[in-house]
């Protein structure tokens, strides 16, 4: 048995959550110091530290009461659409969460009696219905949670945008600490309530499940899709409000105006920086919220099959949770070098500092992986692996979570290597604008295939070796070391948008030049940070996505997904096409939309007289508008696409083409998401580079409004739904297939198959066999 | 036993081939009657045809003579590149014969002993040695018949070029019959010629292994390899040399100098036009070359370890290749509907008549199967399915013969519909140019991933009835169903290149307007079939690699390729990663080469005095130089990629992770290529819409040099490098790894897996049955 205690990790784990929330309570704290009101330049006692710097302390006050005024516009704009989505998204919940019940109700045909377990057939487990009741009710929970981390990310940021830029006339170091802290309290929120949630969750179910842990365990992999289904809509939805409103924004803007990024008179302004808000932010939060949910439930669905599973070690049983605890202490201490133990005095050392967040959280991380491995689990156990089983030590579950966690920060150097301007690809790009648009995008393309290189033999490196010592268990553990330090991971990506928010409102408010240079700054390494965030998303939904198609298929009863047979191949090669149909919807989405956000801000510019001129104002809400209804209309398809094709799939064609869509889409996935975040981050940094003109280089391809800055606007353009609509999204198109097709796994082995069972024509038994009516 | 005797069949078989070869001669006697040479205008009978168009009769000697000259150098540059290529290609071939003769020959340590036969114990085989050596001469066989059909095509075609800008004088339908005899010439030439080859080596082969068909058919392989390992170096070379002239050409031209495409001053034209040649025509003609050799490889080696295999039937043995000559036969009756049986009086009946060529040779071929089909072949036999036994009849073999003719017309016609202009999707990417280059490529990038769900779902639906039907064989079969009207799919395809150098030709010896126009309309439905080629190209590969996947299982001697298992999972998703890198190569190459050559040519506008107002001549052959050094310099990174993937994957990891390799790269190839040609193809011709001006619609867009025209030109320079390198390498390179780890089976089977078996620390047994020193 292990050291460690039932009754210590029964307090450890909700105790470490509980921390959690209070730091991020803190850093809250912290950032509200920092006043955004009207009457701000009279009382407050930072008055002093601004008076040294002449320049800004003139337009102070002024400055503030706009910044207050764009923060509110924004913050409305955000809140009020992300409430017009939950409406949409509360009618999904409820007629999803009946078709759980149903779907899986049916299994047994509603039965109210009890069965033999699955795995261990000597005991009677509770009934079908009981497991479909939980399972719906999980689900709930799962996408309440979502929903809320999404939001509560929201509300956070867009309460520190405004405090960031007012930071910023203090210094560099003032603007980033503001940041950061901002992005720290959406990252431990999140990470700790999902453990919370899922914590309790486990020990209500308990109460009626008792000591069948098989169906509690099952019924929980219901709050991993919970969590997913709302992450994918919010990611698209988020996704297409965000890139139409830059989109449209940019292409009349800089492109036919030639006014600057966030300026003011251009009506698209208030939607981008909402987008900001609602997709980058509340997008990314669901997500990395979803990911955690399905790797916990995946690990611990198999977990509970395991000999530890089966003799109710409880501390064995939760360590994926206990090692989610222990992410969060770790992540509050690699937190406290950003904040208290180094101080930013220079741009320079902005990106550096994130970067090494990155490495102290990892480092410390290893550490607490082996304590918690060597404590939570017995020295030696048994595991389930598709029908034989395999003897695993502790040791080598340490090797799993690592290896997962190392790969992570594999893939997010390699990602910045790519995307950040102070590397050769990038630079290599910019210069590539020198002869055109057409170079840039062939280069960017080609940038970010390259860079799917490295990541891939990543994954494969961490899969390998998880997969041989600890079957599908290894897998899923190794999903959640990528995933232990999210806390850290969601602050540095977090961090991004605020700033580039924050960049969006020294615009607005006229704020001086010197201000926005330290703004720009912030925004430039966050494209890196939001880069590497993505990165850490994809790498964490292969991990997460073959571990719960592991649970897929040890639940559905299937031995072996033999590619050399035709069910399986036939699923393996249009669930690999599966990304490329996700990716057309969502990029023709952003670009449609797009459209009509250019002909309205057109529309404006042509018809408000001294819009142009600064003497009137242009109407924001309409941008507004167009953003929300295109993003609420065009996410019904791609969604529907991802939540339909495993039930098709597995009620029409049964496990084993689901199986083989499963890992197609899988494998292809991966490519086509790391390459377009990773292109369409390159393509930002080049314009980015150019821009800044730190280096001779970087002066000989700018100005603004050169030749080559052009070009690299275009490429900037053309990025952007690639790397904010249908990159990420896609790496929720492969986890939620895969948890759906775990939840509805009993359903589909009972039931799944019709087609094949109807239309006997073309079986895999001789014609001999057939019934007589088929016969040829 | 069949119908048709063993004579008949050995009479049947080259008697056919000769009747293509013929009918070759006899097209190319046709073309060869449009006479271009400087004593033209004056002895030619064609000459009072032409009187009635005055205004094209007066510029006639001078334009002759012009084009003579053109086509002189187009045919010298094209010729002097693949001679350059060969050497290398030479070099590479006699390197790779001595691999494959080492590796085989070491299979049973070089012995000279015969063997008991793998699939039929009981009697005795070749030794290893014996196959090593013909697998070798098999594939230096291949290797020179793929060399020649290239050249070949490319003699042709740069033969007809000018000649079909001569006849365009005299109407399209002249024009059009003679670019169209000239495709088929190499359509029929290859076809026949690669039956013919393959034909003879077999009855030569047979002299020395008598009764042993498992070595012979199993040395036979060598030939697909020695075919498709040539294909991809003319397929990068060629595609790197046409499109860095094609970039760069464009680049200064059109955009930065506003000339006309194919204007004699742009120092790149030459070189542009040699493009074409050496790229789109030798390279697709060796590619197509590889295709049908492997998938004819493939259904012979699953054949001979058949029932009919076993018992030594020779004619059901044969039906592949009696499929082939019946494909010839087809295509000859299809090939007079579009020269002799109707005549093309207006440019608007191009398209359809060449669309008509397909679906006129699926009809007539659907019926040549089912003769074939059961004169042939024993009404019933076993096939060999992954070490159990499959009973087939003959009319199943029909169904999987026919599904992927059909199957091919289906990705034809569909591509058809996304790349040709008259249809809404190319419509909508020309309209999205409205607002600048960068919704264009968001559109277009759209389009091509929306254009990959048909022709997949087409695929998924022939390997599934092929595969449930006949196992592997049937897939095999399917494959060479889609190639048999290869000659028809070829002459449509070699059309377009030639039309298009029939465009430049005009331009470039300063004829009409309206001979111009004529010879556009040729070029745009050029594109629309280039598109179908790479379309068939693709969908082919697909069944191919499939279907030599399955024959190297077997010959590896797995029964399953489970996706459950770590070695084939790594496999899987590391395959899926290849073609991305692959396209980061080739992309990148076309990008630098095409910077240099904007170089070159910015350089010669600005330091050769007189050449923008057409008083002096560029140099060409600067121009070509430096597309021909890029091109053999670039082509060998993604040569080595392909070529050494599988020699290192089953050296070191073994036959599992290269089966999941070789799965992974297909099912993540497919939809790269198919959506990147497509792409391609849409955004040239939208540009072309808008060129033409033929709807108000287009005409809103137009005209050239508006700014919707300038974002359809960057489109369509992005698109360059995707639809004619990387698109169409890349079903290269998912059949010529499957090949070569076919060929190199046995030996990967005896020695492969190196590191495996040296990495004992991760192993798939316990820990106690490791060898005491690696034990942790």
């Amino acid at each position: 048995m292990a050291v460690l205690s039932e009754a210590l990790t029964q307090i450890l784990i909700p105790a470490s959550a509980l921390i959690g929330i209070g730091f991020a309570l803190l850093q809250w704290l912290l950032v509200s110091k920092v006043k955004v009101s009207a009457d701000y330049g009279k009382k407050d006692g930072y008055k002093d530290k601004l008076i040294e710097d002449e320049e800004e302390g003139a337009e102070n006050a002024d400055a503030v009461i706009k910044c207050a005024e764009i923060q509110n516009a924004i913050s409305v704009g955000a809140t009020s659409f992300l409430f017009t989505q939950y409406k949409y998204l509360g009618i999904f919940m409820v007629a999803f969460a009946v078709v759980i019940f149903l779907f899986l109700g049916s299994v047994k045909g509603f039965s109210t009696q009890s069965e033999p377990c699955t795995y261990n057939p000597g005991n009677l487990c509770k009934p079908a219905l009981a497991n479909a009741m939980f399972s719906t009710i999980a689900f709930l929970l799962g996408a309440l949670t979502s929903v809320l981390s999404g939001f509560l990310g929201m509300k956070i940021a867009t309460y520190a945008n405004a405090r960031t830029t007012l930071e910023a006339r203090k210094g560099v170091g003032k603007a980033f600490i503001t940041a950061f802290r901002s992005g720290a309290v959406m990252g431990f929120l999140l990470a700790a309530n999902g453990l919370l949630v899922l914590y309790v969750t486990i020990n209500l179910f308990k109460l009626y499940y008792g000591d069948d842990w098989e169906g509690l365990y099952e019924s929980i992999t219901g709050y991993g899709l919970g969590g997913s289904s709302m992450a994918l809509f919010g990611r698209v939805g988020g996704g297409i409000y965000t890139k139409a409103a830059d989109v449209g924004a940019d292409l009349v803007g800089k492109v036919e105006k030639n006014i600057p990024e966030d300026d003011p008179r251009n009506p698209a302004v208030i939607a981008d920086n909402v987008g900001d808000n609602v997709g980058d932010i509340a997008g990314m939060g669901s997500d990395l919220f979803g990911s955690y949910a399905e790797s916990s439930c995946a690990a611990l669905f198999v977990a509970s099959i395991s000999s530890f599973g089966i003799t109710h070690d409880y501390s064995a049983m939760s360590y994926p949770l206990t090692i989610s605890a222990m992410g969060i202490v770790i992540c509050l201490i690699t937190t406290l070098f950003a904040t208290d133990l180094a101080e930013i005095r220079h741009v320079s050392e902005i990106e550096p500092s994130l970067k090494r967040q990155l490495l102290i959280s990892t480092i410390l991380m290893t550490a607490g992986i082996a304590v918690v491995s060597f404590l939570a689990l017995p020295s030696e156990f048994t595991l389930f692996n598709f029908g034989t089983e395999k003897a695993v030590k502790n040791w080598h579950l340490f090797f799993c979570v690592s290896i997962g966690l190392w790969a992570g920060l594999a893939i997010g150097y390699i990602t910045e290597y790519y995307t950040s301007n102070a590397y050769s690809p990038v630079q290599d790009v910019a210069d590539s604008c020198r002869t055109g648009a057409a170079t840039n995008v062939i280069f960017g393309l080609a940038l970010g295939y390259k860079s799917v290189i490295i990541p891939i033999f990543a994954i494969a490196i961490a899969i390998y070796i998880s997969f041989s010592l600890a079957a599908m268990y290894g897998v899923a553990v190794a999903a959640l070391g990528m995933l232990s330090t999210i806390a850290t991971g969601l602050a540095i990506d977090a961090y991004g948008p605020i700033s580039d928010n924050a960049g969006g409102i020294a615009e607005m408010a006229g704020m001086s030049h010197k201000i926005r240079e330290r703004t720009d700054a912030l925004d430039a390494a966050g494209n890196t940070t939001a880069a590497i965030g993505k990165g850490f998303a994809i790498g964490s939904a292969a991990l997460v996505s073959l571990a719960l198609f592991g649970a897929f298929v040890s639940r559905a009863g299937i031995k072996t997904v033999d590619v050399l047979t035709p069910k399986v191949f036939i699923g393996l090669i249009v669930g690999a096409m599966l990304p490329y149909w996700f990716s057309a919807m969502t990029m023709k989405s952003v670009g449609s939309a797009a459209l009509k956000m250019v002909e309205e801000v057109r529309r404006q510019f042509n018809t408000i007289p001294g819009l142009m001129e600064g003497r009137a104002k242009p109407d924001y809400a309409n941008c507004v508008k167009i953003s929300t209804d295109a993003s609420l209309r065009e996410m019904i398809p791609p969604g529907a696409l991802v939540m339909l094709t495993p039930l098709i799939a597995g009620t029409l064609f049964g496990v084993e083409t689901l199986a083989g869509v499963l890992a197609g889409s899988l494998v292809s996935g991966v490519q086509v998401a790391i390459s377009a975040s990773n292109t369409g981050g390159a393509w930002d940094n080049a314009k980015k580079y150019i821009e800044a003109g730190a280096s001779e280089h970087a002066k000989s391809l700018g100005p603004k409004g050169s030749d080559s800055h052009k070009a690299a606007v275009i490429g900037d353009t053309i990025g952007d739904p690639l790397k904010d609509t249908s990159g990420p999204s896609l790496n929720i198109l492969i986890k939620l297939m895969a948890v759906e097709s775990l939840v509805f796994a009993p359903f589909f082995a009972a039931h799944g198959g019709l087609l094949f069972k109807l239309l006997r024509t073309f079986p895999d038994y001789p014609m001999e066999m057939w019934p007589p009516s088929c016969r040829l």
